[in-house]
């Protein structure tokens, strides 16, 4: 297996045929998923490089890089990642540099833009949001050697995100939400519930053990899993959630987004009037500020300026060098209001 | 001068010399802003097309169009920008059209952004936001005859915005805050305030306008001089201007912005506890809905979706068939929420 990986090498490893490997490369949409996986994880192993030649041949750049814009939710969360985009942007302006949008039903569809990008506009990278646990888009882009770097850790199934070969940046949401039930359990609270999504998000979980963490030296093991409560993302659902919290006598709620401690503040509110709500958002959103409502910042303009560095670096830096994959955890904000009322101690029983 | 006009002919009519007017063309930072208005004015005037035989021999279509983003100012207002960018990457989409996302500090740099882009990414196309009087941006494209459509009306001095020479689709925003008017009149106000910007925009005095007009039946002309406050855009700002308003007597304010309304809310909560403030927003952005704030909603789902068609007209049509500029003003639509107040009839004296 030294010399260098072919089509065929890959098929006869694989026990496939050249036809469907082949289609997994240039046609991934014809084969199943568990195929596509394998070949591509073989691509990865191998080091194949299905157009490498073509590249070599391309000498002009775009100085353009893709990005999905995700779809609008209920105007909220979204925000943050609208946040991002802008500083994105205006740092690579800085750069000479600009963005290419694309919208994309889901990460199958976002795969066929980056083939059709590729193919018609010359991009010279992308950039990723919104990763999860095996996300195919990087294992499509690391097969084919297109520079990308991720805004969001890989979520590996190993756990250990720095063995991950492409490069990227995230935030560390498990420290916010720390801090956030640390500060909670300054204030005299001692049943702080946690809201997050259902588990299986890395993302929601990641949210969740930050709040797991602080909580375990307070609580027992039983009423941690009793005061957590894993809804979908939005204000109703929130309110919802943070109802079941109250019925389970939590005086206060952590939260993995803002919609959710807007819904979880108004359920508060409505239960305990006069009690202010001692809830902390997560993406400190125009909605949180104008609300009040304390919330964990993410440094998000950090964010873009970090990712803008690791492609130039990649980019505009000597073409023959390999750059090693690089990956930065940056540390969120706890921005506390008064508003909301997390100043404020439990209520007295 | 029936023969087709050249450089020379240009030059000779606004008795400037051939280089002055290449540069006006080819590098207008380096010519004075009169200078190249009139240049600008003469080439529309005479249908000269500097560069038509290097875009005769263009075959290649990028199927990309270049949209400013502009920047994050409170997260509130520019909330709308981001939605329509949204809506608009989603339709153009699903046409096989991409967005190419840039950055830049003012028009001027806008301008040097086109050139950029023209030149290296071959773009098909603009599509402009934030469109205001005597807008050079619309001129240099007009004089280039790239595509664009704007989404915002040109606001000529003339005030018939119908005589354009290119595509706009804009909202109704008269008719939005004449609604709003007449509804809160309907509750039974009369001193019903205007929180607007300072004169000289053509969106605010637009929004101002539509006030005035429901006004004007209920209220003698100078109280409503009286009743109408520019300031800048901002909740702070709001506040203040809102605290003016109150001082005049006023018991119910229409806003130009989101973030103006919130920051009178605030004021009227402050100044008369109990009362719920009658303040209507406007761009019904996400803040006004988690506050429970009336405003005025901009169907820019639809305006994306028209600016889509336009381009795809011009740009998928037969090739010599010059297209008609298209003008579309859209409606507004009230979105009432009895959080707010609006609902309250005024407080009785």
């Amino acid at each position: 297996m030294a010399s260098r990986p072919t089509l065929a090498s890959l098929a006869e490893q694989l026990g496939l045929s050249r036809q469907t490997v082949s289609n997994a490369i240039n046609a991934p949409e014809r084969v199943k998923p568990d195929t596509l996986r394998r070949v591509n994880e073989m691509i990865v192993t191998t080091g194949y490089r299905p157009n490498a030649a073509a590249r070599q041949l391309r000498t002009r750049r775009s100085r353009n890089l893709g990005f999905r814009l995700m779809p609008t939710e209920d105007g909220i969360n979204g925000a943050i990642l609208d946040r991002f985009l802008h500083s994105l942007t205006e740092n690579l302006q800085e750069h000479d540099y600009r963005v290419t949008l694309f919208a994309a039903r889901d990460d199958a569809a976002e795969i066929r833009s980056y083939e059709e990008l590729l193919e018609t506009s010359d991009l010279d990278g992308f950039v990723l949001a919104g990763t999860h646990h095996g996300d195919a888009r990087s294992d499509w882009l690391l097969a084919r050697s297109v520079p990308f770097v991720t805004f969001g850790r890989p979520w590996n199934a190993s756990g250990d995100d720095k063995d991950c070969a492409h490069s990227w940046v995230d935030v560390d949401g498990r420290s916010g939400t720390e801090e956030a039930t640390n500060y909670l359990l300054g204030r005299g609270h001692r049943r702080i519930g946690f809201l997050g999504w259902p588990a299986g998000s890395g993302v929601g979980d990641d949210r969740r053990s930050g709040w797991a963490s602080a909580l375990a030296g307070s609580v027992a093991p039983a009423d941690v899993d009793a005061l957590s409560v894993g809804v979908a993302d939005g204000t109703r659902q929130g309110a919802e959630g943070a109802r079941h919290l109250l019925e389970r006598g939590a005086t206060a709620v952590v939260c993995a987004s803002d919609s959710l401690a807007l819904g979880a503040s108004e359920q508060f509110r409505a239960t305990a009037p006069g009690t202010p709500p001692a809830v902390i958002g997560f993406d400190d959103t125009p909605v949180a500020a104008a609300l009040g409502l304390s919330s964990v910042a993410q440094p998000v303009e950090q964010a873009a300026t970090e990712i803008v560095d690791i492609m130039r670096h990649v980019l505009d830096g000597p073409p023959d060098q390999a750059a090693p994959a690089i990956h930065r955890l940056l540390k969120p904000r706890l921005v506390l209001r008064d508003g909301g009322g997390p100043l404020a101690s439990p209520p007295s029983t």
